[in-house]
């Protein structure tokens, strides 16, 4: 049955939120205001700008020490770190993947990487994430133990792991999931790649993950330009991380020896530099975000047909990304809706376009997808950069 | 039969090249006199240091100017290129690919992310690169023509590309590999990562290559931090290069959706602004680089029992690495010519391992590589950086 909303009232609404003076809103959009230019500038003065260099250790450091995790690996993008999470899971060539529909693009890409086939899973509602009673019941369905593994009975293919991911920084119930990655004898590896800053039940997302992945990219809340980051509490994986994504190099004072295929991954010291400043300043970023996102929330409450979408239970969010769903109702009027904001200069945008849909993952095999289908239709992101809160953070 | 050379006198050598007052003597080390510090501040200032940006477009359009193609596309690194290449080659799964088994590890790397298997290949004495003629030789013993390309008879795998990289900056005889390309029907793709500011014939090594690969990390001749560059002459094939180094997006508005499977690739804009500051200062470099290996090649006449390798015929070489060649009889002094410069402070190094001796690669096939392996025990590369020529060349 369809209802309506009134696009000029979301309009106003967001608007109503963000600073009075500014002509353009961006989704997100970096701010360097601490000491990237102090850093990028050492990189420079010293001709330390490539593959080692002292801020790749700091960065890796920080991160690891901030994540609460054993070891960090700096990379070049949240691609490869995802890349290397599923080759040290020991994802191999025709093993299947679990990973939700409704992620971006390079969750399904990297498990194309290794060879082997994602395979979709339905959204949870409450935390946009991977619905762990679905997959639950989906398991009892189509797993078949046997001593090597888990396996699809449908496709006689290998289920090696499942990566969830944290939608726009909303942490997916990591406790529902780790037991039944235990039941069913399935790696679980963690696309941390929204949630830098966010915490379920405590602890920070990317803990709990075999191994996870970060994302800087441009529009993440720090950035290094491009670049990502690997997480583990493994020791040993968290060397072979670094090795392998450093062309597995042997040491040798100056002989060129390599033990196994590697990658080259390692993040340039000068994207470093720029991380350790905006590393920085994450916990003030965090402030800032939650601040415009707790704006939004309250401006939302009274409009009918469109709810804000707030932290699931048991978890502090980044609000990467704020949400905006609309009322099954109102779906149709989404386009609408991106319409009229991006019109006036206020950058919007729909979720992914579900895996499934895609032309390249189209045969690939899934679940019932039902919330992930509705959430498409429904689900619109809205201004969310850090600098906007900036003006009453500080009040 | 062993004879030997006067270690010291190697030593005293090099350094009667190298300026007076230097202490430690890196084997190439980057510059950042230019407008390096101006157009990265601009970045920073602007906002714009991540994947999108006026840097990446103005190196892309001042790379594909210089080296003389119609489209350069930049990306994370010169591995990156590479696999690049060979995918939009058409190379797949349980192809082989022609290669010199002296090379870096990234070329082997590239083909093996294709599934496919490296092929090594001999190389020339005259130019450090591919031996053409016996590489003729081989494919006429090896190469079994069909209908759909060149297939290696003794393994029944399709032969689909050779990848002949520009030893140090020495162009390989690029008109006989083009020629057995044609003959054989075989794909040539250059593997260009250490030839920025190498010609061949008057033409700028990448353009042959049906793609060609360059590099501008750390240690090379210009430096982007890390990244590298896809040449091609291709139009269609220059569009389908940024697409899939770009996450294959289609563009729209504000719809997420992608054709095929892509790739995180692209270079950071930060990373770009580098780039476009450093290839201003490429000429610079090149007539420093070039003084700086007549010096040592004036150094060198004298001495016995090792020479100074000069650039190819019908070549103009950067001289990215200046190379040293024992005399077969020397080649037992090659370690401890190693210690001695390395321990002076002098930064030297062997060639790397060539690829059929690594432990991924036994098993690959490969013709006859004496060559190959006569070079191994007999090159060293001596200290390179264009600022180690600055005392002279504006003299």
């Amino acid at each position: 049955m369809n209802s309506s909303l009134s696009i000029q009232a979301v309009v106003e609404t967001i608007r109503s939120v963000l600073p009075a003076n500014r002509q353009h809103v961006a989704l997100h959009e970096p701010a360097f205001s601490g000491n990237e230019w102090t850093y990028v500038k050492e990189c420079l003065d010293t001709g330390w700008v490539s593959s080692v260099g002292k801020f790749v250790d700091r960065f890796e450091e920080e991160l690891a020490s901030y994540t609460g995790v054993k070891r960090a690996i700096a990379v070049v993008n949240g691609t490869a770190a995802l890349h290397v999470c599923l080759l040290l899971a020991d994802v191999r060539r025709d093993d299947e993947v679990l990973l939700p529909a409704l992620t971006f693009v390079a969750t399904a890409n990297a498990v194309s990487y290794c060879g082997a086939i994602p395979h979709f899973v339905d959204s949870d509602e409450r935390t946009l994430g991977v619905n762990p009673y679905k997959l639950k019941c989906y398991l009892e369905e189509i797993a078949d133990q046997r001593p090597d593994g888990c396996y699809n009975r449908l496709t006689g293919r290998r289920i090696k792991a499942v990566v969830p991911m944290h939608t726009f920084g909303h942490p997916v119930d990591l406790d529902s999931l780790a037991e039944i990655c235990q039941i069913f004898n399935i790696s679980l590896i963690e696309d941390a790649a929204e949630s830098l800053g966010s915490f379920y039940k405590g602890q920070h997302t990317g803990q709990r993950g075999l191994l996870s992945a970060l994302s800087f990219n441009g529009n993440k809340t720090i950035t290094t330009g491009g670049g990502g980051a690997i997480l583990t509490n493994d020791e040993e994986l968290g060397i072979l991380a670094k090795h392998i994504t450093t062309t597995a190099k042997l040491p040798h004072r100056w002989e060129f020896n390599h033990d196994m295929i590697g990658y080259n991954y390692r993040l340039p010291n000068i994207n470093a530099a720029l991380g350790c400043a905006q590393l920085e300043k994450l916990p003030e970023f965090l402030v800032a975000k939650r601040a415009l996102a707790e704006r939004y929330s309250n401006a939302f409450t009274k409009l009918p047909g469109v709810r804000f979408f707030s932290e699931p239970a048991n978890s502090q969010s980044n609000y990467w990304l704020n949400t905006l769903l609309l009322d099954e109702g109102c779906a149709w009027q989404r386009d609408a809706l991106l319409a009229a904001t991006n019109d006036t200069d206020i950058m919007t945008r729909p979720v992914w376009t579900p895996m499934h849909k895609l032309p390249m993952f189209t045969d690939c095999p899934k679940m019932n997808l039902s919330t992930a289908e509705s959430l498409e239709q429904r689900l619109i992101n809205i201004p969310s950069s850090a600098m906007l809160a900036s003006g009453f953070t500080n009040a």
